[in-house]
């Protein structure tokens, strides 16, 4: 017989306990750190702390969106997959659109790729919403240029994207933008769906 | 007007053109490298290659079983939500059971998480399955579980548990099981589902 814990509150528990111990998570704002901590579950990675950056009211204004039941348009299917619905305060839709059989068309028509492509199904549910970029660099662009186009500002933006080509500076960008919303980034290569969705569930509902 | 590569195989072949500048993938059997580089895509660290390991076998063998119409196993949502179905060769049956409205009353009944509990609904399709843990540590200790139960033995094993509580010990456990079956683990604390996911669409695929 194999020793493990099968308890699912006790491990989260201790998941927790450990993450807390070991992450340098004192010097962020506690609505903050309640969110890192998610993520750095989702990746078993402490250290992500080092590389997170945010806008001081980013939680409590996409708590408040979310609350008032926007949208979280999700620029992949595993991030919309991970959203623990439950935890939704208003039962708010989880929008990809990536799937959505006029996408390759619309790739082809505004020579971008079909993550980007696919956020012109955004527009008119843009302002107000949570936007969750979990993992293509062109998505965050993009939303820099509809928000310059006027097409609408989102509540916040967890821009999370991962990898090689466009991470690092589609973060930055984001950032630096003037018309940039309320943010949470992680800077650098890492990123993805897994820390996006624990992004979400974590200010979708402050029960650990 | 902000400039960024808008063209999707342009960005994937300078992203894996980078990671295989950077990794150390010399000393990877070649189908494991190709593997890697999709692993590595997805959660931007070239890093990961120190902490993979794996039987010989396993890409071949999971290939072969995909061929041969094996089905995917998978522990997460996110998992099965991610595995690109253009890239199966065989449109094999992407398996997700925790969503199953059993599985609440038998993770009660079986005093353990449940993800592993979900696994109950895995017997009778587990021998020569792929089967892909990409979330939960409990289910590669209960994966092992059955194999002891005589409820079947995977074609191979994709083992890329995260977290802090029994992440490294399910993947330790794994390897040393004398009824362990091919696999690929990523040790430590590190894993979950994008990198999972990176797994099966390699394997699934040569075509990068």
């Amino acid at each position: 017989m194999i020793e493990y814990i099968r308890d699912g509150k006790e491990i989260y528990r201790r998941s927790f306990a450990t993450i807390r111990a070991e992450a340098g998570l004192d010097e962020l704002p506690s609505d903050v750190a309640g969110v890192a901590v998610r993520m750095i579950h989702a990746c078993g990675m402490v250290d992500l702390v080092d590389d997170l950056a945010f806008s001081s009211g980013v939680v409590g204004v996409a708590r408040d969106a979310l609350a008032a039941g926007a949208p979280v348009l999700c620029d992949a299917e595993m991030v919309a997959a991970g959203v623990t619905r439950r935890r939704l305060p208003a039962a708010n839709e989880i929008l990809c659109t990536l799937s959505d059989p006029r996408v390759p068309e619309l790739a082809r028509q505004l020579e971008t790729t079909r993550s980007a492509a696919a956020m012109e199904l955004w527009r008119g549910r843009l302002d107000g919403a949570v936007v969750a970029i979990g993992n293509a660099p062109t998505c965050l662009f993009r939303l820099l240029e509809l928000i310059e186009e006027g097409a609408g500002t989102p509540a916040a933006v967890l821009g999370i994207p991962v990898g090689f080509i466009g991470a690092v500076e589609s973060k930055q960008a984001l950032e630096e933008h003037p018309g940039c919303p309320e943010y949470l980034v992680v800077h650098g290569r890492r990123g993805g769906s897994a820390m996006t969705v624990a992004a979400i569930n974590a200010i979708a509902s402050e029960e650990e």
